[in-house]
């Protein structure tokens, strides 16, 4: 990182221990994708269980008419997180991706970063990791079967997630897009997993004991009508997750028990946008820790309306942080001055200055 | 950056331009600390000028007893930029820097990062170069002497920033620590500024056209008190900047025409915080397009209330931004995921994996 140094090397109080792209698929590689999700997956119950130490912030968001970047702050008191991310929408029409994000693991106590880590990659393990951890306590006992309706980047991080924690052998995929689905049965092609290319939802969703939907237009969509869904099943609704998007007909969450991360956040953001605030919900960090219950009845219908919620990516920060010293797959940056006398940060730049012979 | 690249590398797409502190320090060396800061002034000024196009939010703080952590989003619609900085007035004795920071500027078009930067040099650079740029418009035309109490990290920056851009030629110094003041005469010793050492504040302003506070403790101060206080001086207030740190009295203030760059962040973070919100204080971007006055007579007390705001941090990253491609003073980091089809992000992780011969 610092091979052009002149005549001293930062000390280890400038360092930040920095995880690229790269090196976060050799960490992946080293734990593999299904051990590494149910890591954050252990991590995130773990969060969700103290869920009242933390500082829950609403995101910030920066809009244009392509799309939003959002800062997703959160604390514990004695470490702080964030993640940067963006959505647009048309990037995939340009060859970029829709979201990308970045994130931040920093020390409260003295103000300083202790990870910088790429969180594309890492946000598409934690929002599958996540979404299979609610689906332990939530869907049917002895699932197996799972409709997955849109096949796009998110989808195969979920099938995955969900054989591992939850069971699941038999996928059937519908995307509007058959090569998306046709890709999906690629990648998951020795996997373990039986993949069922369907022609539509309604084929998807036959003989389902979960329902994935995870859609990535904006455009506000009825993925599932309320017709579709019988009795029993569990809906894992991702894809709905900004205000003006949802996937599922009105009446199909009148029908559920609904289970959300942050009920203010997801009535903004979620599925839950379509109903009235005072609609009961239930909070999935209660059903964790056992003050609510979770799935009641074989008849029942669970929803969980997913939006993603910074504390999330803080325990899927805090798993990577922890991995790195079994791993070794990070580098270090050279992020933060570190002047001799604290003080004396002009003189910092002064002397680095005298040590290649040029003036201030 | 990536070195250990197995068979691919990223494309252009993948990577964002990097300022470490060691080519922070390169790049300033480039142009030269007073030409650095009379080039982000530039920007500043730029960005103030067209003040009515940014999305000016509140800081985003994460406290804990020892200090905060503060994101500070801006966007003027095309771009985004935030900075990460925090404040642990205690770090100083555990040999840490009080106050350090990180800055990233995005394509909001896009919400991909175009540059990632230390920000703690960075930031001395901006508070002095915004500094001298309000005394520009406000200190008393033919300005020689400018006093500053308070030698600490800011202090050489802001003497280097009063001397190129506002023609100080005198500096009288004074700090509680003997120690401070003579490490800031020594780092200034060879850049054209007389340093005078004094035993008091009294005696630091004697004489002075401006004088610069920029204490650094967070307990509330009284610095200068009013019977020290002239007419026809500049003061340029700069260590108040969170609540219940001040640096002047009272009756100072209500002697003064102040100049702010935000009322309502400097109504809770500055000596502003002193007076009620509706004590008239006028808007820097205002006197910098003319809008509304800055000096009018010699004989007026005229008071910058700095306490840095966000556009000055994005105005600083767009500076550094323009200024890499003629330093090439950066790295590239690997931060963004960006497989061949964004759809497709998992086969990004497995075909990774095939290229070094381990299962995903």
């Amino acid at each position: 990182m610092t091979v052009e140094k002149v005549n001293f090397e930062p000390s280890d109080l400038a360092y930040v221990p920095f995880v690229s792209v790269d090196n976060m698929m050799r960490n992946v590689r080293a734990v593999g994708v299904e051990g590494f999700m149910r890591g954050i997956a252990g991590y995130i119950e773990e969060d969700f269980l103290r869920w009242e130490s933390f500082d829950k912030k609403p995101r910030i968001p920066a809009h244009a008419p392509q799309g939003v970047i959002e800062l997703m702050p959160t604390s514990d008191g004695r470490t702080f997180g964030f993640k940067y991310v963006n959505g647009h929408p048309g990037n995939f029409r340009n060859g970029l991706q829709t979201v990308t994000g970045f994130g931040v693991l920093s020390n409260l106590l003295t103000g300083y970063p202790v990870l910088f880590s790429e969180m594309t990659i890492l946000t598409a393990l934690r929002t599958a990791a996540n979404s299979a951890l609610a689906a332990t306590y939530l869907a049917p006992e002895g699932s197996t079967t799972m409709a997955i309706i849109g096949n796009g980047a998110q989808s195969d991080f979920q099938c995955l997630a969900f054989k591992e924690m939850v069971g699941i052998t038999d996928i059937r995929a519908y995307d509007l897009d058959a090569t998306a689905s046709e890709r999906l049965a690629r990648n998951l092609n020795g996997t373990g997993l039986t993949v069922t290319v369907c022609a539509s939802a309604q084929e998807a969703i036959e003989g389902a004991d979960i329902i994935t939907t995870v859609t990535a237009d904006k455009k506000s969509a009825t993925i599932l009508t309320d017709n579709m869904i019988g009795s029993g099943v569990h809906i894992n609704a991702v894809g709905g997750d900004c205000p003006g998007k949802t996937e599922l007909h009105r009446d199909i969450l009148l029908r559920s028990d609904i289970f959300v991360e942050f009920p203010d956040q997801t009535h903004i953001e979620g599925e839950f946008q379509q109903l009235g605030r005072d609609h009961p919900v239930t909070e999935l960090w209660q059903v964790y820790s056992g003050k609510a219950p979770g799935r009641t009845s074989r008849d029942q219908i669970t929803l969980f309306d997913s939006v993603g919620f910074a504390i999330e990516d803080f325990a899927a920060l805090r798993y990577v942080r922890d991995l790195l010293p079994q791993t070794g797959h990070f580098e270090k940056l050279d992020l933060l001055a570190d002047p001799d006398d604290p003080r004396d940060l002009f003189g910092m730049v002064l002397r680095s200055a005298a040590a290649d012979g040029k003036a201030a």
